[in-house]
């Protein structure tokens, strides 16, 4: 401000009002060069909300942003709101024109995806994406890329929608220790699972009214096997545990198997069933090891996550230092993912107009993740057996001879004519391999009919 | 790698473990020099974590970090853990060094801290600092002495304890148009709150137990009158909108006040009662205006507010895109306030090894903050007044005459032997000024013996 004091107008000129009067530096007129790949719910958002906040993006960043194209599947689709001029179906001339500064990638999946990316990269461009598919797949060459080129890599809308998770893990707690992370980050089966407790409603008839509201796909694969979820894991095991965690590694169970029956279950112990990805680092220092899993679990009604209802997302992170930390909102939605886009889009700016870059990736812990049999939970388990006296002896005496021990054994339905009675045992927390060799051995036993359902319980 | 590869080892040397074996650059081995000021409770755990966790420090920052001196106020007091060559009664001489890089203010007040963080950053530093009060007083000073000398200046610490909230304001959602920050910012009252709902203490009894415990300080009155609140008010606020917010202008009340009765008026309601900092913008655009207020308020008892319990802290945001968000977590202590100083610690030493800074202030939309008399809420209203014919209509049309509309009015006590009767009146939205105006017709009414309490309704 001195400069602005000795200028010709004397003194006594008013300062410059905007970003200048505060100190920062006035905005440079070059404006930043912004392509926008896709253009679906989360695309067209980010490109209305572009256009409507433009002067607040300037002020925010100290340059304006500038969206030169927007690279689409098919041309002549109507976008209300969007300039149709900028569509373009030639995407990869679009990262290819070495003038872009921004790259927006919201087409998800793998490929064109990572191609665009990377090529996006070499030429010059710093990428902000919320594709979890590929980070989880190719994070590794991703990040590299970025590295060799100089250039940022920046996700938050990839993991729990509009909710601040990426940036609270990779920077606001990497002065401390984050030993685990649990969370719901799957609005679809969250919302069927709510159906199905809520309603009583069995599994198909709750997705297809997921599917009829637009909450699931037509083909819901990725979301009730659990392989959205298990890519959100991935990521969030990496940045908590400065490691490299891959999708692949993440064990995953998804919920196309849960009856009414489990549901009732878990009612009849005070529990409500939820899709749970869970990241925690067993062992201390340097030899600590990484669980990543995805899979439904019962939780105490009365555990936060238990109320995260509909298509809301929840992340516990729990550290040492910091205690047990909670971030909630919604998990999912155009405008919701725009916001998480746009808030990385305009930290990304910020770091071109000073020639920097943001944090990158931390891997150096280079944990190892072990497998889904070396890890401890508490299991729920509902047996048909023989209502006959010594069965109950037989069942306790399979769980000690597989070192699981029992909490509660119960029987829940009254014997129906054939002789047979339902089981409950909930047992103490015990390895995943051991129950699993324990189920097998009930399995085996003349007295067990069936092993109707294992769940594991958590948050107790 | 490539380079690796080629060196004499030949072709299958193996990587370098480590940092590098990433792509990262490898740490410099210039250690970046840190300086503490403050060594209770907070700075005696900050000095520890630094000690302990020393070599992830050095991988997620790239250099490491050395501790070169600790400022205190009396000399010979042993920190166990800490080596007591590094204290210093010379604060002073400390922040003049000129080879410190990274300064931690955990000192508290507004003086010395204010002249020791001003002279650490005139001499090169950048401040990392817990100190709420001293930022909603002369955060203009502060930020603008830290842009004058090119270095940053972070305060996660400074709200909310351990919760992300500051990085998410500042970076998450500054893609986003924030509408609306409430939160239970203050451990202390929200204690002394709970044990007079939980357990019908009244007020004095509280606080001498939170005293007892450490909760309250012997001297409490930052905390119950608001003051604490009001400040990290002023910094969400200032925050949220863009805009330069002074504690002065938080409109406050404390606690003191707070009887078993309104507390017994909450239940009847079906509420608690939280003392809640409140930042709103109303209208739109060019014209919006800020209201930025701490208060006590009755919230519905389903509100998520209201299972904040103890020393936990929360903070809801709403944003146009992003929609509603909530961020929870221990709201003070040692151990949970070190996390956030040393996440800023970790995010500033990174940003001054890429000689860069973070994105600093942002107040270019400049937008007013209106007086409390401009605010919109509901009302809660406890009067004791004559039990007889014509009351209940006299009331009514000063509430009329005042354009406050009334949700619900009734009679909560039955009449004593001096022909008294106790009124509840539940408002609509109305203004406060007009609220205020109306109290004070109320108590001039014949009919009304006193007006008992006076407390807004939020949440609804």
């Amino acid at each position: 401000m001195t400069e602005t004091a000795q200028s010709p107008a004397g003194p006594d000129a008013v300062p410059v009002a905007g970003p200048a009067a505060d100190g920062a530096t006035p905005p440079t007129e070059q404006p930043l060069k912004v392509a926008l790949l896709g253009c679906g719910v989360v695309g067209s958002e980010v490109a209305r909300m572009l256009v409507d906040s433009a002067d607040d993006f300037t002020a925010r960043i100290g340059r304006p942003l500038e969206l030169v194209g927007i690279g689409v599947r098919r041309a002549g689709v109507e976008r209300p709101g969007i300039d149709s001029a900028l569509f373009t179906t030639d995407t990869e001339a679009l990262v290819r024109r070495g003038d872009v500064d921004l790259v927006i990638e919201v087409i998800g999946g793998i490929e064109p995806a990572k191609s665009l990316i990377l090529t996006a990269m070499e030429h010059g461009a710093s990428v902000v994406t919320a594709n979890k598919a590929l980070l989880a797949e190719a994070g590794t060459d991703l990040f590299s890329a970025a590295e060799a080129a100089g250039v940022d890599l920046y996700f938050e809308a990839a993991v729990a929608g509009a909710i601040p998770i990426i940036r609270p893990l990779r920077e606001s707690l990497v002065g401390d220790e984050i030993t685990a992370v649990m969370g719901i980050v799957n609005g679809t089966t969250n919302f069927i699972l709510d159906k199905m407790h809520g309603q009583g409603t069995g599994y198909a008839d709750a997705l297809a009214e997921a599917q009829a509201l637009g909450y699931a796909e037509a083909d819901p694969t990725a979301d009730v096997e659990g392989f959205d979820a298990a890519a959100k894991a991935a990521i969030l095991a990496g940045l908590a545990f400065h490691s490299r965690v891959r999708g692949v590694e993440v064990h995953r169970e998804g919920i196309t198997e849960i009856t009414r029956s489990d549901i009732a279950s878990a009612k009849a112990m005070g529990c409500v069933v939820k899709l749970l990805a869970i990241c925690e680092l067993s062992g201390e220092g340097a030899e600590a090891t990484i669980n990543a899993r995805v899979h439904p679990a019962m939780i105490p009604e009365d555990h936060p996550l238990a109320s995260v209802g509909g298509a809301y997302n929840a992340v516990f992170v729990e550290s040492k230092a910091a205690g047990r930390l909670m971030f909630y909102g919604p998990g999912a939605g155009g405008s919701p993912t725009a916001s998480a886009v746009l808030g990385d889009l305009v930290t990304v700016a910020r770091n071109r107009t000073r020639h920097t870059r943001g944090p990158g990736e931390s891997t150096y812990a280079q944990r190892p993740v072990h497998s889904i049999g070396e890890v401890v939970t508490r299991y729920h388990l509902s047996l048909e057996v023989d209502d006959r006296a010594g069965v109950l002896a037989a069942i306790a005496q399979c769980f000690a001879e597989h070192e699981v021990s029992v909490q509660t054994l119960r029987q829940v339905a009254s014997p129906g004519e054939d002789g047979e009675a339902r089981l409950v045992v909930v047992t103490h927390p015990a390895k995943d391999a051991a129950l699993a060799a324990c189920v097998r051995a009930l399995d085996e036993l003349p007295a067990v009919h069936e092993v109707l359902s294992v769940m594991r319980v958590e948050g107790l």
